[in-house]
C-alpha cells in the first residue's frame, strides 16, 4: 500500500472515523482505524455497535492495500505533521507503516488487517430518505437529550424515528420527560424505527459543519446515515416504544408565557442553594402576572420573581432543576409557553414561535416544601 | 453587618481571596471567606499556609460587623446575581446572611466568625521592595515551573529570591534543571529568602491583569506581597538552598542556535511515539548545520531534522521530552542557544535576545539507544 494525500483532509477523515472507535478495547484491532486503498482511500472505525467509513480524497495511489493502525496515535501524528502532503506506505500486510511528511519520518507498527472484524454495511435499498443536514441536526438536538442514558429498558435509550401523515417525527422519552420534534416529510410510506440516542449524537457531530443533504436508509435490523464522504451504520433497538400520544394530558389548569432566557437564568441562580438534586427541588408558583421561583437546599433558601403572562388558576409545582433547565434550553426560542395540567400531572413546554416541537415534563413531589 | 456594593467588584475580590481557600478542609471555617466590614470591606481567605486579604470598594456601609460563609458557594451566587448592586446583611454573628439583588433574595447559613483562625499578617517593615507587576510575573513564570513539586527536600519546592550585586534573582531547581532569572534591583541590602513555588504561582494569577507596582516585604519567617487592593502572606521555606553557581559547567563541547518554535514542534511531534516518558527519551544529534531529533517508543520510531547554527564537536544526547519542552517554552524568544558541555553533563539553554535568563538542563542516559 502506498499513497499521498493532503494532511488536513486525512486528519478530518480520521477525526470522523474515530467517533466509532473505542479508546480501550479487549480486542486491540478495534482500537485501530482500518486504512483501505483501492480505487479510493477509505477509513473505517467501529466498536461493532456503530461503524463509520469515511472516504478521503487522495492525490496519488501508487500501490493498493490496507493497514490497521492505532487510531488515536495515527490521528495525533497526522494532524501534527509539518507539511501539507503526507505519503504513507506499508511494504506488507501487518508490516510497519511508514509515514513521510517534509523532514519528518515515522515508522509505526501495525496489526494485520485480516484481524479486523467483518462489518456488514447496509447496502442502499428502497427505503431512502433525504433531508438537509441542518434539519437532521435540529431533529437530533431537540430530542436525543431526552432519551434515557441508563434505563434497563434498552428501547428508552433510543430515539423513535417515525414517518406518518407526511411528517417525520423524532421522539425520545425517559422517566421524566418526552420530547417530540417533527418535520415535513416527502417520504410516502409509514415506518417506525428506534436508533440509539448516542449514535444520533455522534451523527450530529459528524454533520456539524455540513450544509448538504444527508440520506438515510434502513432494513429490519440496521440503519445507515450517509453522504458522499461518510457512512454511519448502527443496529436498531428492538422492542415496544411507548405509545407517547396517550401521555399528553387533556386538561389545562394554567398557561404561562415567559421570556425563556430570563426564566432559565433565574431557575439556575435560585438552585445554587442545592447540592444534592436528588433530594432538593425547585418550586414554581404562578401569580396573575409573575412566576415565583424558590428553592431550599444545603446552602439555605433563595427566591426570585419573573414577569410572565399567566392565565388560569394558580399552580404550585416542583421540578428537578437540571431536567427542567435542559428542557427549556432545548426550545431555543425567545418566549416559551408552559401549560400546566395540574400540580401533580405533566406540563407541556412549547413555544408559539415553533409548533413543530413539544416537550412533556413530569413534576416531582417536593416533601420538604 | 450591612453593606451595599458593586456585584462585579465583589465577585472579583471573592475570586482572589478564594485562591487561598481549600475546597475541602477538615475545619469547615477554612472553606469559608471571612467578610469583614468596618471602615472598608475586606475579604480574607486562608489555608493557614497562605493567606490573602482583598479590599473591595463599597458603596454604603450601614452597619459594621463580620460573617463567615462558604467561599465557593458565595462566589457562585454573587457572580450570577441579576443586578449590578448587591446588598448583604446579617442580623447577628453566625446568623443567616441575607443577600438581596434586584428581584433575587438569598438566605444563607453562616459560621460564627469567632471560629476563624487568627492569621498573623506581616506588618509593613523596613524590608520593602517594589517592582512592576509585569516584571514580577516574568520572574515567577520563568522560574517557578522548575521548582520540584514533590521533593522530600521541602526547600526544593520553593523559589529562591536573592538580592545581590544590584540584581534581584529568582532561582528554582529540581533534579533535572535549574532556572535563573534576574532583574535590576534598586534595593541595596543583600538577602536570600525561599518562597513556596505554589504561592508564587497563585500570586502571578492574582496580578495577572495588573499593570501597577507590587510591593513585597519579609521577616525571618514570613513574606508579604501586596498592592492597594490585595495582600498575600506566606511562610518562608527554611533550609539550605543549593549553591547553584557551582552547578554551571565550565567546558563547552558544542553550541547550537535554533528557531525555538520549530525546535519545540519537532520534539513534540517526534515524541508522539512515546507513551511512558519515564522509560523512553528523545535523542538529539548535532551536525554542522542541522540537528537530528529522534525517538523510539511504544508506537515505533520517528525522526526529523531541523536547520541550526552549530559550532564545536558533534554531540549525541538524550532528554526527557516534557522537561526539555517546558524549558524551551519558558524562554519565549524566537531563537534559543543551547551550549552542550558534554554528552552526559548539563547543557545551558539561553537566548541571545535575553541575557537575564538561563536554564541549566541535565540529560538522561538512554539505554535503549
Amino acid at each position: 500500500m502506498k499513497f499521498t494525500c493532503n494532511r488536513d483532509l486525512l486528519a478530518e477523515g480520521l477525526s470522523i472515523a474515530q467517533r466509532a472507535i473505542p479508546s480501550k478495547s479487549n480486542y486491540p484491532a478495534l482500537e485501530c482505524v482500518l486504512i483501505d486503498v483501492s480505487e479510493d482511500l477509505v477509513l473505517t472505525g467501529s466498536d461493532t455497535d456503530i461503524s463509520i467509513t469515511y472516504q478521503v480524497p487522495v492525490m496519488i495511489i501508487e500501490e493498493i492495500g490496507s493497514a490497521l493502525v492505532n487510531a488515536k496515535f495515527f490521528y495525533d501524528i497526522i494532524r501534527k505533521m509539518p507539511d501539507i502532503y503526507v505519503t504513507i506506505e506499508t511494504a506488507e500486510k501487518g508490516g510497519n507503516l511508514v509515514v513521510n511528511c517534509g523532514n519528518s519520518h515515522f515508522d509505526v507498527p501495525t496489526i494485520n488487517p485480516d484481524q479486523y472484524p467483518k462489518i456488514s454495511f447496509l447496502e442502499d435499498n428502497e427505503n431512502i430518505l433525504e433531508l438537509p443536514a441542518s434539519t437532521l441536526k435540529t431533529l437530533i438536538k431537540q430530542t436525543a437529550f431526552a432519551a434515557s442514558v441508563d434505563s434497563a429498558r434498552m428501547i428508552l435509550r433510543g430515539v423513535l424515528i417515525e414517518n406518518a401523515d407526511d411528517f417525520l417525527k423524532f421522539v425520545a422519552i425517559d422517566g421524566y420527560r418526552l420530547a417530540v420534534k417533527s418535520s415535513p416529510s416527502a417520504y410516502s410510506e409509514d415506518f417506525r424505527i428506534v436508533v440509539p440516542a448516542k449514535v444520533l449524537i455522534e451523527l450530529s457531530k459528524i454533520i456539524e459543519k455540513s450544509e448538504s443533504d444527508v440520506r438515510f436508509c434502513f432494513s429490519e435490523n440496521q440503519v445507515k446515515f450517509y453522504d458522499n464522504s461518510f457512512s454511519l451504520v448502527s443496529g436498531l433497538l428492538k422492542g415496544e416504544f411507548p405509545n407517547y400520544n396517550s401521555l399528553f394530558p387533556e386538561e389545562s389548569k394554567c398557561v404561562m408565557t415567559v421570556k425563556n432566557q430570563t426564566f432559565i437564568d433565574t431557575i439556575e441562580r435560585v438552585s445554587l442553594v442545592i447540592v444534592d438534586d436528588k433530594k432538593w427541588f425547585v418550586d414554581l408558583k404562578t401569580y396573575p402576572d409573575q412566576v415565583f421561583i424558590c428553592a431550599t437546599g444545603e446552602y439555605g433558601k433563595a427566591h426570585e420573581t419573573v414577569s410572565a403572562d399567566i392565565s388560569g388558576q394558580e399552580v404550585l409545582i416542583s421540578f428537578k432543576e437540571k431536567i427542567l433547565v435542559e428542557c427549556l434550553k432545548a426550545i431555543e426560542k425567545e418566549n416559551i409557553t408552559v401549560t400546566f395540567s395540574s400540580e401533580s400531572g405533566p406540563c407541556i413546554i412549547t413555544s408559539e414561535e415553533d409548533d413543530s416541537y413539544f416537550i412533556l415534563l413530569m413534576p416531582v413531589k417536593n416533601k420538604s416544601r
